[in-house]
C-alpha cells in the first residue's frame, strides 16, 4: 500500500490529523518507567497503548535514540515493531546526502529499519533527495519553513525575488509526481503556512510545532489540508509525552492526545 | 583536548592530510571479509590496521551503519574503540534540528559515541548549530557547498547579491570564535572552493570528492589550508576501501591513502 493511502487510512479509522513525536528524553521518563529493564521501550509501549486509537501517525526523531546508545537504538527496532501495523511511522532524521549515501539511507531507513517515511533536508539538492522518491510506496517530508525561532537566518533570505523557502515549496511540489512528497511546515508560522500551501497545493503537510512550541492550531486546520482535503499531519511531542510525570503518564498523555484531536476536529467543523 | 588540537597533532605525526570515510556498504566486502562473524567491523579494523599511520581522521557516515541495522550500530560503537586515541573520528551525519533535538545529538554523537567532531547540516539556523558549537572541545563542519551534480540547485541560488553558499561561508565562519567550527567544500567545485577560503580564512576545511568522485587535488591543496596553514581534511572513502576487492584489499587500502597522502604532499612542497 502507498503511503498516502496508508495515512487516510489511519485519519479515517481514528478521525484523526494527529501525529505523536516519540522523542524520548531518557532524563525525563517518569520513576514508574525509569526502574524498568528497557525504560525507553516500556515507556513507548505505554504512550502507544494510550494514544494508538487517537492518531493518525507516529514520529520517533532519531536523536533521542541515538543519545542512548546502542540501547536507545534497539528501543527504536523494538518501537517500530510494536506500533500496530496500520498506524505510518515517520522516522524524523532531516537526512540530506550525496546519491550513493542517500541510497544507503533509503535502503536504511525503508527496508532494515521498516518505517513508511522520513524527513529529509533539501540543502543538498534533487539527486540527495532522488532515492527516497523512488521508493513509490514510502513518504518522504521535505524540510521547508521549520519550527525554531532561527528557521529565518537561511530560509528567508531572498533569493531570486522570493524567500528561499518558496523555491524549496515550489521544487518539492514538482517532486510530489507520486504523491509520497509532502512538505514539514511550523505551525509557529501562519503567513508562511498559507504561502506554502499556496505553491503546494498537492502536497501533504507535515506540521509541528502547535504543543510545546507554541504554534497556531487555527492556521494549520485552515490552510494545512491539501487541495484534495488529505491531512495535515499535526505533531506534537513533549505536549503529549510528558503530561504527566507521575505514574498516570500514560493516561494524562492519551487524554493529551485525545483533547488535541478533539480540538483540531472542532476547528474543522467550525473552518 | 580540543579538536582543533587532536587533528593538528594527528596531521603532524603521519604528515598527512588524508581522512578516511569508513562508509562500508556491506554488498561491497571482500568475500575474505563476508564469511566472518561481524564482517564489517572486521572490514574497518582491517582498513584502521592499514592506514591507521598515514591518516589525520577517520570519517564514518552513519547511512551505512544504519543499513546494517542493529548489527552495523555496534559495528560503528566497536569500530569507534578500535581508532587509536590520537586520530580524530568524524562522524558524517550531516545533522539539523530544533535547538533540544540538537542538543540530544549532541549529546549522542559526542558524549554517548564517543566522536570527536560532526558534519551538520546549516538550513535550519543558527539555535540548531549553537548545542555543538557549546562543546567546545568538539569539532563541527557546516555543509557549504558540497560536492555533488545537484548541488547548485538551492546553494548557488542568488540570495541578496551572493550564493546562497557565501551567506553560509560568511556565517559559520563567524561561529568559529572558539575554533571548532570548520566548513565542508568540496574538491569538486575549485571555484567555489577558492571563493569559500576568501570568506572563511580561519576555518578549517573538510574536502570531500577527491576519489570517486573525481574533483581537484590541485585546488584543495592550493586553497584548502586556512590562513594559520592547517588543513584541510581531504577525504576519500570508495577510492581507498574498494582499491581492491580481493584478499588483499587493506593492503591495497593502505597503498591508496599513502599514495594520496604522497600526492598532497608533493602538491604542498611545490605549492
Amino acid at each position: 500500500m502507498k503511503f498516502i493511502d496508508k495515512l487516510q487510512k489511519a485519519m479515517e479509522r481514528n478521525r484523526s490529523w494527529v501525529c505523536v513525536g516519540l522523542d524520548v528524553d531518557v532524563s525525563r521518563l517518569p520513576d514508574s518507567v525509569r526502574s524498568q529493564p528497557d525504560p525507553i521501550l516500556a515507556f513507548n509501549r505505554a504512550i502507544i497503548d494510550a494514544t494508538g486509537d487517537v492518531v493518525c501517525a507516529y514520529k520517533p526523531n532519531l536523536a533521542f535514540y541515538l543519545a542512548a546508545g546502542l540501547d536507545g537504538m534497539n528501543a527504536l527496532q523494538q518501537t517500530v515493531d510494536y506500533i500496530p501495523a496500520y498506524i505510518p511511522i515517520i522516522l524524523d532524521a532531516k537526512v540530506g546526502d550525496i546519491g550513493s549515501t542517500a541510497q544507503a539511507y533509503a535502503r536504511a531507513i525503508f527496508d532494515t529499519w521498516g518505517f513508511d517515511a522520513v524527513t529529509v533536508n533539501p540543502y543538498m539538492g534533487r539527486e540527495t533527495i532522488d532515492p527516497f522518491l523512488h521508493a513509490a510506496d514510502k513518504g518522504i517530508f521535505v524540510l521547508t519553513r521549520t519550527t525554531n525561532p532561527g528557521a529565518h537566518l537561511f530560509q528567508d533570505l531572498i533569493c531570486e525575488g522570493h524567500p528561499l523557502y518558496h523555491e524549496v515549496a515550489r521544487r518539492a511540489a514538482s517532486w510530489n509526481r507520486q504523491g509520497n512528497c509532502g512538505l514539514v511546515v511550523g505551525a509557529t508560522y501562519p503567513d508562511e503556512l498559507r504561502a506554502v500551501r499556496a505553491l503546494a497545493p498537492q502536497s501533504v503537510f507535515l506540521v509541528p510545532g502547535v504543543g510545546a512550541q507554541g504554534g497556531s492550531l487555527a492556521a494549520a486546520v485552515q490552510h494545512g489540508p491539501t487541495a484534495d482535503g488529505i491531512g495535515p499531519i499535526i505533531n506534537s511531542s513533549r505536549g503529549i509525552l510528558y503530561a504527566s510525570s507521575g505514574p498516570d503518564f500514560a493516561q494524562a498523555a492519551g487524554q493529551a492526545a485525545d483533547s488535541l484531536r478533539c480540538q483540531i476536529n472542532d476547528l474543522r467543523r467550525s473552518g
